[in-house]
């Protein structure tokens, strides 16, 4: 017989009833083949006292493996396995081979190994600063309005029909304001039939992607471009046709040389400040691009992720504003606006084409946040989120030109950028003789971490980019006054170590 | 010249500046081909006069177009559009392309053209009662303990920190809490890293059919499945194979069938209750499963949608707390405990298949609501959501009972069901002579509505099921006994309608 009392463990100070307890581990001795099909059980007095538990806790646990058909009475012989139970030969544990057959699949080979500590630190550790990619600094973020929009909204009881299943599209009241605005700032003239409510731009992305490439299609991007649009392009299989960017933006005549060569499904622009270099797309490439979308039927991914966040002109109308033929899909987000944690964001597109993408955002997720969406929608109605824009504008506009002023009086012998006319961080490129692997790796050792987002692994499946993004936003004057110092110290230090090569 | 006074529009009440409402709609007219390059553009004095509005106005937006690259001056010549942006020949408002070619795409092609009114009442009528596909009751759920919650979040600065971007994975307080509850609940031994957060189990069902299946690969579920993962399986290139599902759950004889006929890369199953029928796998076939799974090498996704509301016995544990091999994918979520638009779930999987499925979920839209996350998190560890759990429990066994007995004594000459033991729905087939469309459209009439889930367009991608589904949870007692005078009304009527055939 079986050591019960060693392989059987209750915690009389768990939730987890007794009889639970016995009848789910007497479940696991079957299952991983201690106790074979046909197995006579002990007599439940024997148990009970082995066990130093009731009889009734037995009683109770074999009633409950017997409802299961775990176990079986045989009259007059006792309590047995069913012996109708298939045999198991215990397997090692291995555990690997799911992944390892996921990873093999084409279309997400793509994914580089390597060691991803998932408990990774998700914030910059204490006294470190950041200069990321470009975020929103939380600390301004309009949360707690957002808390109480949302309370307000569930303690009436006629918006519980919200915690239901609802609209694939997303809430209505949200796409409503969400025309109003779009329409009112961006140019646009479109209409709440229009517009999908989408979790964060990505979501966008994603689903224009996987509705406009079938594996193998043609996609053309900037040569440096998002690397997280990247990526889901070649996720849903496609290829990517990178082109030049220059001071202008993506260079559209490098597009039409594509057309004429092959079969160019869609166009991936950020065109109101290019990721990463942030430049805009100038006035003639916008024209030259719509005219090519209708030449060559292809569609325009037109990611205007930080449209809100213009400092010089007023910000210049999307290409969406402009399209007659149907061809762009717009696709923002509030992320920037309130913060990247609250992913709601939209695409915006002719109505079958946001059809197709609700129906297959449906299979990913089934819908969104509805009462995050409701919440959202009134506080654009109540204009709170333009209140809150405005007021962040202001504050980023002072720290980009306090950024800039000090990173080009102090480090302008290193560094060459461009002061951008929007947006939450700097393209910055090096002059001869440095290596941006080399400064982060020293900037690191003065609690400076360059690139990236705050907590994020920073895989790449591109060549690095030729230059760095310096975010401006997520820092008090204060703390960009600190940053450049720390800078200033990296770039000293390293300075005297190539002298001293010399 | 142009009839700007007709083509412009501007008004003075908008919030958005006026100068940048004419700067805006001139670009619409260089766009739109109607102002072509090179056309000269009248003098601000003039424009201002014909706008009526002032002169600085006028100015100020040909300054914005000037910045914008939209026009240009020539001395002494005047102001003009750009004679570098190029010719635009006026198109065809057509709008329809994109879609069109999105539809065309291979492995988005299943889904069914109709009219799909993205207006659709998202809630039932007033005085209408709907025997749903099964779904919580909402005026019960806590939702104004998670807005409590939450807002005490966010009101501490130092938690401010969540609403930056954050782990792909989720947040790692509710892994933690998670792991220890499905451990405690569930038999799993399981910990943090091998959780993912999800948005609902729909998200869960996505990300593992993406990773499992490539394109043609064949993945097994019953005959009868819930249609949101059949769509998940089709969305993602496999193939479905049927097998029988009868009182015992899925025939798991009919599995290992098909594995000796071809390569099977997963099996989808509902092992608690089976949807739609209800049934429970029964022990011997759950052993057979994963016998099967480790001789054949395929994946168990174990969706484990209604865990936690069952009646009879303690509930079955899942196949995921025997799995000794890591084949098997377990998922499920909170929306049923809590409400459906409360979006969090979790996938349960080996660590390397888990980082896979992060990887993939930053693609589709990077993470989760890490606030709300955090909420869950801490009301898992403060007792609150398993406090509701058996608050819910208790209430939906009553209504289970009640609406059992009621329909046996007045529609049992009708309908044939068996008692389930758990879940939110009873699984009704009919006795001859009646057809379940023919009752739908009648019980509307007397304002019930039979089967979907609330305000979802009802489209099927199957053969209609050879049963309905009829949620009890979602009506309180009184609402039970309105629905089956309904449902009365609207048999008896039939039957009448029946006999005078005869």
């Amino acid at each position: 017989m079986l050591p019960y009392k060693t392989v059987i463990k209750l915690d009389k100070k768990a939730c987890t009833p007794l009889y639970i307890q016995l009848c789910n581990q007497v479940i696991q001795l079957i299952k991983c083949g201690v106790l074979a099909p046909s197995t006579k059980l002990p007599g439940t007095r024997w148990m009970a006292d082995t066990l130093q538990v009731h009889r009734k806790t037995v009683i109770a646990a074999y009633d409950e493996l017997m409802a299961q058909d775990w176990i079986e009475v045989r009259p007059a012989k006792g309590t047995f396995v069913n012996g109708s139970l298939p045999l198991v030969e215990q397997q090692p544990i291995s555990g690997t081979g799911l992944a390892e057959k996921a990873r093999q699949k084409a279309g997400f080979s793509f994914i580089q190994r390597k060691h991803l500590n998932s408990r990774d630190t998700e914030f910059p550790r204490k006294g470190i600063l950041g200069l990321d990619d470009g975020v929103p600094d939380n600390r301004i973020a309009p949360i707690e309005e957002i808390a109480r929009v949302y309370r307000n909204i569930v303690k009436k009881s006629y918006n519980r029909r919200h915690l239901s299943y609802g609209s694939i599209y997303g809430n209505m009241e949200l796409r409503e304001a969400l025309a109003d605005y779009l329409n009112d700032t961006r140019g646009l003239s479109t209409s709440p039939d229009n517009i999908l409510i989408t979790r964060g731009s990505q979501m966008g992305i994603y689903l224009s992607a996987r509705l406009l490439l079938a594996q193998g299609e043609n996609i053309v991007v900037g040569e440096t471009n998002y690397r997280s649009a990247n990526k889901v392009f070649i996720e849903t299989g496609g290829r990517l046709n990178r082109v030049r960017v220059d001071e202008n933006g993506m260079v559209t005549s490098d597009v039409e040389a594509l057309c004429k060569k092959k079969k160019i499904r869609a166009v991936y622009v950020t065109s109101h400040h290019h990721h990463p270099t942030t430049v805009t797309l100038s006035a003639p490439r916008r024209m030259h691009l719509l005219e090519l979308s209708q030449k060559y039927h292809f569609a325009i991914v037109e990611d205007d992720y930080d449209y809100d966040f213009h400092y010089c002109n007023a910000p210049i109308l999307p290409l969406a504003s402009g399209d007659s033929g149907g061809n762009v899909i717009y696709i923002g987000a509030l992320c920037k606006i309130v913060a990247p944690a609250i992913r709601v964001g939209y695409l915006v597109a002719p109505k079958d084409f946001v059809d197709e993408a609700a129906r297959l955002r449906r299979v990913i997720d089934r819908q969104g946040d509805q009462i995050l969406e409701l919440t959202l929608a009134r506080m654009i109605r109540d204009g709170e989120i333009q209140r809150h824009s405005k007021k962040a504008l202001k504050i980023y506009h002072a720290r980009r030109d306090l950024f800039c002023t000090l990173l080009r009086e102090r480090l302008g012998k290193y560094f060459e950028f461009r002061k951008p006319e929007g947006g939450m961080a700097i393209w910055v490129t090096l002059r001869e003789g440095y290596d941006w692997e080399e400064i982060k790796a020293e900037a690191k050792k003065n609690k400076l971490k360059l690139g990236g987002y705050c907590g994020d692994e920073d895989d790449t499946i591109d060549q690095p980019y030729p230059g760095l993004r310096m975010g401006f936003a997520s820092l008090t004057p204060d703390e960009i006054k600190e940053a450049v110092n720390r800078l200033e110290t990296t770039m000293k230090f390293l300075e005297q170590k190539v002298e001293s090569y010399v």
